[in-house]
């Protein structure tokens, strides 16, 4: 049976991924899952294997690195607005771990050349920097413009070194921003994305920062756990020497997210969101990708919706509360 | 007056720059240059305060960045091919040590907000990988192809994000392949593009391992110096948070090259020239960029040769052993 270890298993994503894992298994096949994170939610995937630790601590990614999983999400990071307010931290965190990890893996396949992990990474967009065209391609440079971006941008360059030399079988994968996320609005600059959804949904007024032209790229928790999945199981020898991937999403503007809000939940759902213009976090999303023509993921079967309106209806099935 | 320090000042390119600064000063006015390597040049540039040291032990870029030197060239790694013999060396001299200096360097920043050194990173155009377009342009994706070039990228983005952060002022600056090199072959694979007009020059035999048809791009020592010293006193705010640029060069093929001695040399000496085809290094060289259209740097002022019939006579000028 596969062995499975999700870095950042206590988060979001890693919640999704272990529901999938749970339910579909790894390739139809069932997996052995080991979750590893700083915290776990109270009632989240019934996985026996649950690993409190902070991924920063000497020994620890060399540890896990020792265990010989088959295969190994890694999701763990500090958000962008972590990284950017305590500089050390977003290194030591989001970084050096991600290294460590690679030299264990390194140490395990030369001893026993048979060994070489799986390893998804999830990078992000923040890896890219305006000025953009209208749509980003596949051969577009990363700039990022965060130390997040960058620590993320360097990771992916690690993991492509790494397997293209054989010790490891590696992807970098850059998720769209992830909408519409259950659970309460957090600090990130993006968390209205969701929140102008969510909130409405559950009968909660909602803060509209921006300006509805706003213009983003977003994916559903659903289609992020459906990219881990194929991630982690597909012929990544396809990919030749380029391993990290832009990933496929719906690019709209936020008119466009309340129009099918409207459409969805109706016209005194969309009242409760108020727009409150918010100069900062509009300076912000200025410098976000706002559109991609990701070729080779949708090339090589990584799906995401093709509408907000399908976004919607994933929240709506998956997450809303029920009464 | 400027405090200079050229990190790898012992190799041919930061020998090139000693000369240029002893010669012309920075921005018009002498500085204090002191050269850093694990060997130098019997009769080099004649710099006093020359330092033979490692930058990849413990404590070494530590305490060069606590002497606050006003301009720091970061020339030092060990080439592409032995980086991919030795996996761990590469990493433990061409990123590691980088990032000890930035970190020095940071500190120095933290204790007088008013230091802010300017840092001149070479990187290099094997930060690209194929498929290429036939012209790579300014925004081209970093798809390196080597461990060599993985490091290089990797430090680039270090080096953005602690210039965005304010830390430092710093550019990292993706030479061509220097061309004609002074002295010896060497065991990089790039190492014939000199030799075929070096050896003939000198009256010795060279030898072409590849087809007269490979398109490759080349800037010569002395171009180097000029971008060396441009990005070492020029403003870097013009680059905004893009802080790795492609430079000018000259894109040319062998046959092109071989043209251009003909016209300088006569034909006697193309005649030195001997084709032994070489799988190995046809295939190394099949996956190096072929041209650019390096835009940015050329409109912020960086200059290299027009055509390779300069670049011959740079070398001519410059290196070629007087009788």
């Amino acid at each position: 049976m596969s062995r499975v270890l999700i870095l950042g298993g206590g988060g979001m994503v890693g919640q999704k991924l272990a529901h999938r894992l749970l339910a579909d298994g790894l390739n139809g096949a069932a997996c052995e899952i080991t979750l590893h994170d700083m915290a776990f939610p109270p009632s989240g995937a019934e996985v026996a294997d649950q690993r409190r630790g902070n991924l920063a601590d000497a020994g620890q990614m060399e540890a896990l690195a020792a265990e010989k999983f088959d295969v190994i999400f890694h999701l763990a990071s500090i958000v962008s607005g972590e990284a950017e307010a305590d500089f050390d931290k977003g290194w030591q965190v989001n970084m050096f771990p991600t290294w460590r990890l690679l030299e264990g893996l390194r140490a395990e396949h030369e001893a026993d050349e048979g060994y070489r992990p799986r390893l998804v990474f999830t990078s992000s967009i923040a890896v890219f920097g305006g000025p953009y065209p209208d749509v980003i391609g596949d051969d577009y440079l990363s700039a990022p413009q965060t130390s997040y971006g960058a620590q993320k941008s360097i990771c992916e360059a690690m993991i492509s070194d790494f397997s293209r030399k054989g010790f490891i079988d590696g992807i970098s994968i850059r998720l769209p921003t992830i909408c519409v996320r259950p659970g309460k609005a957090n600090l990130a600059a993006s968390s209205f994305f969701s929140g102008i959804i969510r909130e409405p949904l559950n009968g909660v007024e909602a803060v509209l920062p921006v300006s509805d032209t706003v213009r983003h790229w977003h994916a559903s928790p659903r289609a992020a756990a459906g990219f881990l999945t194929h991630a982690g199981t597909m012929d990544l020898g396809l990919l030749g020497t380029r391993r990290a991937l832009n990933l496929p999403g719906v690019s709209c503007t936020v008119a466009e997210q309340i129009e099918a809000l409207r459409e969805a939940a109706g016209n005194d759902v969309v009242k409760l969101i108020r727009p409150e213009p918010n100069e900062t976090i509009m300076k912000i999303v200025e410098g976000w990708p706002r559109n991609f023509d990701p070729q080779r993921a949708i090339s090589l079967g990584f799906r995401a919706e093709k509408t907000f309106a399908e976004i919607i209806q994933v929240y709506l099935d998956d997450d809303l509360p029920k009464p």
